[in-house]
C-alpha cells in the first residue's frame, strides 16, 4: 500500500479563486474546495469514495496517481473566514499565516499558500523571515486566471505547489508559478499579464516542472536533512517601514516626511545606488535619518544588480559614509520584509541590526565580502 | 567621392568618460575628445590629417571606413561645461541638452547625446516629450565600464550610436545599449552589472546590431519620410512630479504628505493597478489629492504589464471611479517624463492633460480602447 | 442564445494520448474522446446533456464557457484508425491529414491536429505546403505529458488549440504548444524535456496566450479576410528527400552515397552556408549532384540565422556558383518539407522549382533580395 | 613591480582575421599581429617600448592595465602558417593545435585559440577530449565581424580570452564569445548573424563578463587546485566517424551507406532519442550497424534536452535493446568528437569504448544513472 503524504493548504485569496461582482470586477470566492473536487486533475473522487469517505480523513482531498511520485498525496484546504485580494493584505495577515503553519506544522508533511499575486513578493519574503526555522517544504502559490476558467493556470499551479511540499525535501518558503518554483525571498512579480507572472532576477529558480519534477539540492539555502524538522517561529513585524523610490525631482521635504514616522526605509536609489549629490540637501535629509536611528537601506532601482558596501560612484559614496546599509542585491520587496522583521528584534542593537541586514539569512542576498 | 554626414555628440557625463578620484570614486573627466582620437576604432587619423587638420573641421573626429556604410561620418563633440554623473541630473540639463538639439539641429545629419545610464531612463523619455518634433535620429548612449578601461563597452556603444545616427533614418528619441537600439520613451535600466544594461520590457529593440546593422521600417513611430525636417521643441517641464509606491505599510499621512506639493503623482501600484482598498482611508488621500486637481497615474510595479482603463480587480475599481489615470504599458520613468511635459501645456484644461496622458503621442504606449 | 462554432480535432496519435504498455515504454491510445469527456475545463457535460445528448450532435463535445469568447464551442474528435507516434509517421500520414483537412473543410470553422511532437516540426511545414489555400485557421498541437497524467500539458494546449482554431482568423497553418501559438513552417522541436518544447528562432510566435488571447493581424502572412474562405490543397510529395549534414570527417562516398537516390537534398552546412572547400573532391560531388538535377538547398546548421544568395565567405562561393539553391532562413525541416511539395510540381522547370524554393511561399522564410 | 603573465595565442585563422579577396569574398590574412599593435585595447604600446622592446620579449603584445587584474598580461601571436576559414579544418588542423598547446604548456601560463566560428562548435569538443589533463585554462575564440571592421567584436572577444586565459583559474577546454565563457563539450554555434554566435543550451555559461570578470568555481569540471600542472595529450582521433539525421523519408540504403564506411555513427534521432520504427528495415540496418561493431550514439535533434540510458517510447525501445549508446545531453558535435576521440582508445574493448561514451569524462554529459 502506499505510503501517505498530508498537505495543508491555506487559501487567503488572490485571484485563483475570484468572480467578477455585479459591477463587473473580480472578487474572492468562498468554499473554493467545491469547485476543486470537481476538478479530476486535482481530486481523484474515486479513492476518496473508497478510502476517505465516512472517515475521519473525509475533509481531505487526494490527488490523483501519476509518475510524479509512488506516494499517495492527500491535501485539505483551510480557507480563510475573511477571503482577500492580496492587495489588502497588511502586516496581520502574514503573521496569521505563519501562526497557522506553525499551529499545524507536526500534522502535515508539507504546506501551500494560495496567496494573491500582487504581493506574494511581498509575502513570499516575510513568511521566509518570520519562519527562523521551518523543516518542511512552504510554497505559495495562485493564479493568472481563476479557477472557474476553462484556461486557468489556477489548475497547474495548485497541482505542482501540492505535489512539490508533498514529495520535495525542500526547508524554505518557496513559490510556485508558470513551471518554476522560485526562492520565496528571491521573487519579483514581473508581469500582470503573462501566465509567467514571476522571476528571480538575481537568483536562479529551484525547480523547472519538465517531463519531471525535480530540485536540484544544490540550489537550496540548506543542504537536505540539515534543518531540524521544526518550525521556529518570530512573529512579531514591524509596521513603521516604507520604500521611498528616488526620482530627479525628488525633494528633501519629502524624504524629511516619509522619513519622520518611519523606523525602517528602503530608499530605491538610481544604478548601483546612487542619489543626487550635488543637491546637498537631498543627503542631508537621508544622513539626518539615519542619526535619528531610523535603518535605510540602500536597493536599486535595477531589477537585476546590487548595491555594494563600497561606493564605486562618487554619487553612492555620502550613502555609505553617514551609514546607510546597502542591501546588495536583495529586492525592494525582500529588504522590505527583512526590515519589518529585524526592527523588532529587540534584544539587538542598532548596530546589530544594522549588521543583520548585511547578514544572508534566508538565501535572501549575496554579500560578496562574506564569501569563503 | 564618398557622401559626407556630420554627426553631433553632446558629452554631458557619465560612467563613459570617469576616472577614479582620490578617493577611489568615479567621477567624469574633461576633454573626453582627447582620449577618443587614440581610439582607432573611433577616430581615423590618417584621414583626419588628410582631409579635415588645418581646415574648419578640423575639430571633428572621423569614424573609420566599414562595411556598415558608404557614406563618410564625421562628428563632433559638444562637452558640457559641468560633466556630471547623471544621478545629478536634474530638470534643467536636460532641457539643456534638448535646447542644444534645437540651436544645432540643421548642423549636423543626426544627433548622439553621452549620457550616464543612471537616469537615461528618465532621459530617454523626457527628451523623447520635449522634442516635438525631431526629423533626424537622436541616440543616447554611455557604457558601464569607462572607455579608460581596456573592456570598456563605451567604444562599441559610441560607435553603433554615431553610424545609426548618421546613416539610419528614425526620427525619434532612442537609446543605443550592448547590441541594441530601443525607443526612448520605453528604456529601463534593467542590470547595474551586465553589460546589457537596458531593456524595453513591453516593447521590441528598434534594432539588434548584428553582423549588419538594418532598423526595420515597421517598428518605428513614424514611417519614414512622413516627419518635417525639423525641430519643434517645447521646452518647459513641471518639477513637481513624483513616483509614489503602494507597499502593505503605506499609510494615509505619506500620501497625504507626497500629495500636497506635487502637480502630478505617478502611482506604482500592485499587479493590474490595484491598491488595498479595505484600508478606506488609503484611498481617500488618493481621492483628495484628485479633487485638489493633482494628476495622478497608475503605473504598474510589474516591469512588464499594463494598467488598463478599465479595472479587472475590485482593488483597482476605486482610482478608476475616482479620476485616477491609468498608465497602460508606460513605464514608471515614462509616466514621470510625460507628467513633467503634460502639466507645463499651460492651454490644456486639466482633463484635456487627462486625455492626453492616456493617448501614446510618442510611442510611449498603447492604449487598446484607441486601436483600429 | 450565443453563436455555435465547430472545430474537427484529427486525432493522430502522439504523447498525448499515450499509456505505458507491458514493456514500461508509452504507445498511443484509442478513445481518447471518452477521457477527454471526463476533464471539466474540456468538456461541459451538463451543456452536452441539455443540449446535445440525443441530436445529431452528440458525438460532439462542448468546450465550457469562459471569459475568452461569448461564442458556444463545440468540437468533434476524429480518431484516427492506426494511431502512432509520430516518429513513424510518414509522407502518407501527412497526405492523409491533408485530404481529411479538405474533406471536412466546409463543415467546421477550423481545425485541430492533435500530433506527436517528435516530428511536428516536420508535419507542420509539410501540411503548410500542401495545403495550398486554406481560409480557416488550423491548429497542431500535442503534449509533453500524456493526458492520462495530473500534471499533463495537453489538457491546455488541446483547450487553447481549439479556441483559437475557433475564434482567431489565422488562415495558415500554426503550431500550439506551452503559451505560444507559432506558424507551422518555422518551429523547430527544441526541447524534449521543458513543457515549452518549440519554437521558431527566426520569426516571432504569432499569439501568447497570457491573461487575455489575442493574435496580433501584423504577424499573419494574410491580412484577415484577404483569404478566400476555400480549401485548395496539392496532395502529392516526394519521398526521394534527405537532409545532408555537413561534418568535419565527411566524405565523397558519402555525398554521393546520399545523392545518388535523391531528387532533393537539404544539405546543413556550417554558418553562412560553408563547406569544406580545400577538399575539392568535397565540392565536386555536390556538384556533381546538381549537374545530375537533384535540388541541393543550403541550410545553416545555426538555429538561427540565414543563408544568402550571395556567398559572404569563400567557403560558400563555390556552392553558389555551381547552382546549389539558398534555403535563408528556412528551417531544415521547412527545407526537407518544401522540397517534398515542389518537386512533385510536374508542370515547373527545375529552374521554376530552384525559383520557388528561393520564394517566401508560407511564410517560411524572408529572401531579403525580394524585399520592397 | 606587477606580476608578468604570459598567454600564448595560436592564429588558426577565422573570420577574426579576415578581409575580402578579389570575388568579393572573405579569407583569412596573414600577420594579424601588426593589426592588433595599432588596437590600444588591445596592445600598449608605451609599455611595450619601455619593457619589452630591444630584449628577448620583443615578440611579445602587452595588454594595457585596467581594472581587471592587477597583473601584467603578455602575450605571443602564434601564426599559423596556413589560415584556414575553420569550414576547412580536419582533424589533422586540431591535431596540431593539441599538440602545439601540449609543446608550448609550460612556457605560457594560459592559451588562447583564434578559431573560426563555423567549427568551433566541433574544435571546442575535440580539444577538451584530446587533452586528457590540461592545468592551465585554454580558451577558443574569433570574431563574427573582422578586426578589420570598426565594428568588429573581435577585440573584446580577444581581450576577454586573453585576460581570463591569465588571470582565471579553468583547468579546462573553453569557448568565450559576445560576453561569455562556455565549456568547449557543451558549445553550438547558435546564430550566424547575431554578435552573441554561440551557447551552451543544456549547461550554464561558467562566466559572464559584465562589470566584473568572475568565474564560479562550483561550474568548473575540477575544483581549482586539483588538476596537476601538467599537459597530458592523447594526439589520434578516428576519422571514420559521421553524423547521421534521421528524417522521415530515411531509407534503409541511406543507413546502410552510411554505416558501411564507419567505425562510430551519431544518429540524431527525434524526440527522446525515436525513430520509425514500423518501417522495421530502418532498425534493421541500425540493428546491422551495431553488429558490425560500428559504435552508434543516440543524439536528439532538440537542441535542449537529453536522451536517457532507458527507453521511454516504444520507438525508442529498439535502439536500447540492440546497443545503440544514448549521450544522454551531449551535443552531436560533441557525441561526434568523442567517439573520433574513444575509437583510438586501443586498450579498450568494444564495450569499454560503450561504457566510456556513457561516462562524463569532460563535462560533456550528465548521465542521471551515475548521480549520487
Amino acid at each position: 500500500m502506499a505510503e501517505i503524504k498530508r498537505v495543508l493548504v491555506l487559501y487567503t485569496g488572490g485571484t485563483f479563486g475570484m468572480l467578477k461582482n455585479e459591477k463587473g470586477v473580480l472578487v474572492p470566492q468562498k468554499d473554493i474546495e467545491s469547485v476543486i473536487r470537481k476538478l479530476p486533475q486535482l481530486h481523484d473522487d474515486a479513492y476518496w469514495k473508497n478510502n476517505l469517505a465516512g472517515t475521519d480523513k473525509k475533509d481531505y482531498l487526494a490527488l490523483p496517481d501519476g509518475k510524479d511520485t509512488d506516494v499517495k498525496i492527500l491535501y485539505q484546504i483551510y480557507e480563510y473566514d475573511e477571503l482577500k485580494d492580496s492587495s489588502d493584505f497588511t502586516i496581520d495577515d502574514w503573521i496569521k499565516m505563519a501562526r497557522d503553519i506553525k499551529r499545524f506544522y507536526h500534522d502535515y508533511d508539507g504546506f501551500v499558500v494560495l496567496h494573491g499575486t500582487d504581493t506574494t513578493a511581498y509575502g513570499g519574503s516575510v513568511l521566509s523571515f518570520m519562519l527562523e526555522t521551518v523543516g518542511k517544504t512552504v510554497v505559495l502559490t495562485g493564479a493568472q486566471v481563476p479557477i472557474f476558467q476553462p484556461r486557468s493556470d489556477g489548475n497547474n499551479n495548485l497541482l505542482c505547489a501540492v505535489l512539490i511540499a508533498a514529495t520535495q525535501r525542500i526547508p524554505e518558503v518557496t513559490v510556485f508559478f508558470g513551471a518554476k518554483l522560485f526562492r520565496g525571498t528571491r521573487v519579483k512579480k514581473v508581469s500582470n499579464t503573462r501566465i509567467y507572472a514571476f522571476d528571480t532576477p538575481n537568483f536562479p529558480p529551484l525547480l523547472e516542472a519538465k517531463t519531471t519534477l525535480e530540485v536540484d539540492p544544490k540550489m537550496l539555502i540548506h543542504p537536505p536533512g540539515s534543518v531540524p524538522n521544526e518550525c521556529r517561529l518570530h512573529d512579531q513585524l514591524s509596521r513603521k517601514v516604507y520604500i521611498l523610490k528616488v526620482a530627479p525631482t525628488i525633494t528633501p521635504e519629502l524624504i524629511r516626511g516619509v522619513c519622520e514616522g518611519m523606523e525602517g526605509v528602503v530608499l530605491e536609489t538610481y544604478g548601483n545606488g546612487n542619489i543626487p549629490i550635488k543637491r546637498k540637501e537631498i543627503y542631508k535629509e537621508i544622513e539626518r535619518a539615519v542619526k535619528n536611528n531610523v535603518l535605510v537601506v540602500n536597493v536599486t532601482q535595477c531589477i537585476n544588480g546590487t548595491v555594494l558596501g563600497k561606493a564605486i560612484y562618487e554619487t553612492g559614496l555620502l550613502l555609505v559614509e553617514c551609514g546607510v546599509v546597502p542591501a546588495f542585491d536583495m529586492t525592494a520587496e525582500a529588504a522590505w520584509a527583512k526590515l519589518c522583521y529585524v526592527l523588532t528584534k529587540t534584544e539587538l542593537s542598532y548596530q546589530q541590526k544594522v549588521e543583520l541586514m548585511k547578514t544572508n539569512i534566508r538565501g535572501e542576498l549575496e554579500n560578496p565580502n562574506s564569501r569563503h
